[in-house]
């Protein structure tokens, strides 16, 4: 069974396009948000009451809703509402890229890290466009034979893909590159208002500003009109770091 | 001018105690959230209103409150509420561990990483215990000292701190072991409740579970009655597997 989730909510077309696709795999479940989850991250509901609803069912297929953020529909799904763990977790089409740095504020990508450290094999889509009406077909090919790979072979433990498309362009996508990471931050405009109380708030806009587009990086690849699959951890460790930090071991702190 | 944020809102002890100790050794500016923020990760906040608020300011001091999460009370600070970019972000004290892969659920290294990411150089602290009354007397030497080092010395690009304290016991604390971040995963019970109106919900009770207590590991470290510095990064790609996964470019993905 494959489990399908994502954090656009359940309207979303990169949702029904990959339910579409993962059908023709086998049995799937998909759970998703009621609400957009963008920009949710790895965040989980630990103070408010989650209320999934099954929402359709038939053979080989299971449709619930969930109030909660993706990782709490990765949590619920596998631990309540299925009947055994999915033999994979997929979650997107997100509309909006998830590459280089702009994984750390993904809710696609915090369900896909969620299944992973809790043993389950999972893989995140995102397209590099915002446009939620944006052309999802030029990806079918690539999402299902990477899905197909990924079911016979898995992935290595502690490990997930975070896989990145190009928006539809006059050219056909010109094959898949293993990338790292890029560097990129977002930029914010914070704009200033006065409600009607006269009090000070503000809204938040942001740009993806990056100069990290060596070659091998996740943003250069899309830029070539290559799929980036970007193999993944929960480990953040900085490992180069470890010895020449050594001497924070120096320090004195007895006090 | 050092900006000091947390996940546990303006009134927890933990951000007493480190505004406390951060004003001896300069200007300080607190910024801290309405309401508890644990769990929120790096979640960001994009539809709706920040509102941060001045609530004290004196000489070398300022204190802010704001309805966003950590990460958002870093982005507005230090764009638009500080006159100049902060020397050091410092993020805690939490009341609750964020060593190990528990760091993926953490918005007070949420809003670490977020400083880290837009060069600032940021140190994360928390405490092995959730009780909120928790003694923070012991971790003064310890927090002083890791300090001073990072202001004097700064961090390498990339890369911010995430400190972890052993909960205090009769012992003193036996010293600072640069660590790696260990595998662990909440192990979470999903409570099944009936509301009022006949509808099932649940409520999220967890449990830290690890088996990883290897030497050289956080938890490790903290099991022994030391301070655990992680060097930590936002470049989540498993390096390891770049030259494994290198068949992946062998799939056809022509459509």
């Amino acid at each position: 069974m494959i489990l399908i989730t994502n954090d656009d909510g359940y309207a979303a077309n990169g949702l029904h396009k990959l339910t579409t696709l993962m059908r023709t795999l086998g049995d799937v479940a998909v759970i998703s948000t009621d609400e957009m989850m963008s920009a949710k991250s790895h965040s989980c509901t630990i103070h408010e009451k989650l209320r999934p609803r099954l929402i359709h069912e038939e053979q080989g297929f299971k449709e619930f809703r969930c109030n909660g953020t993706p990782v709490d529909c990765v949590k619920l799904a596998y631990q309540k509402l299925l009947p055994r763990h999915p033999d994979l977790v997929v979650s997107g089409i997100n509309h909006g890229t998830n590459a280089a740095s702009t994984v750390v504020y993904s809710g696609t990508i915090g369900a896909v890290i969620e299944a992973c450290m809790n043993g389950l094999t999972a893989i995140g889509f995102s397209l590099d466009s915002f446009d939620p009406e944006a052309d999802l077909d030029h990806l079918d090919t690539a999402i299902l034979e990477i899905t197909k790979k990924v079911l016979k072979e898995g992935l290595p433990q502690g490990v997930c893909l975070n896989v990145n498309f190009p928006k539809r362009s006059e050219e056909p996508l010109k094959g898949i590159k293993v990338c790292r990471q890029a560097n990129c931050r977002w930029v914010e405009y914070f704009h200033e208002h006065i409600d009607e109380n006269g009090e000070l708030y503000y809204d938040l806009e942001g740009e993806l500003v990056s100069n990290d587009v060596r070659p091998g990086t996740d943003l250069y690849a899309i830029k070539q009109n290559y799929v980036a699959v970007v193999p993944t951890c929960y480990d953040w460790t900085a490992y180069a770091c470890l010895e020449t930090m050594k001497d924070y071991e120096q320090i004195s702190i007895k006090s």
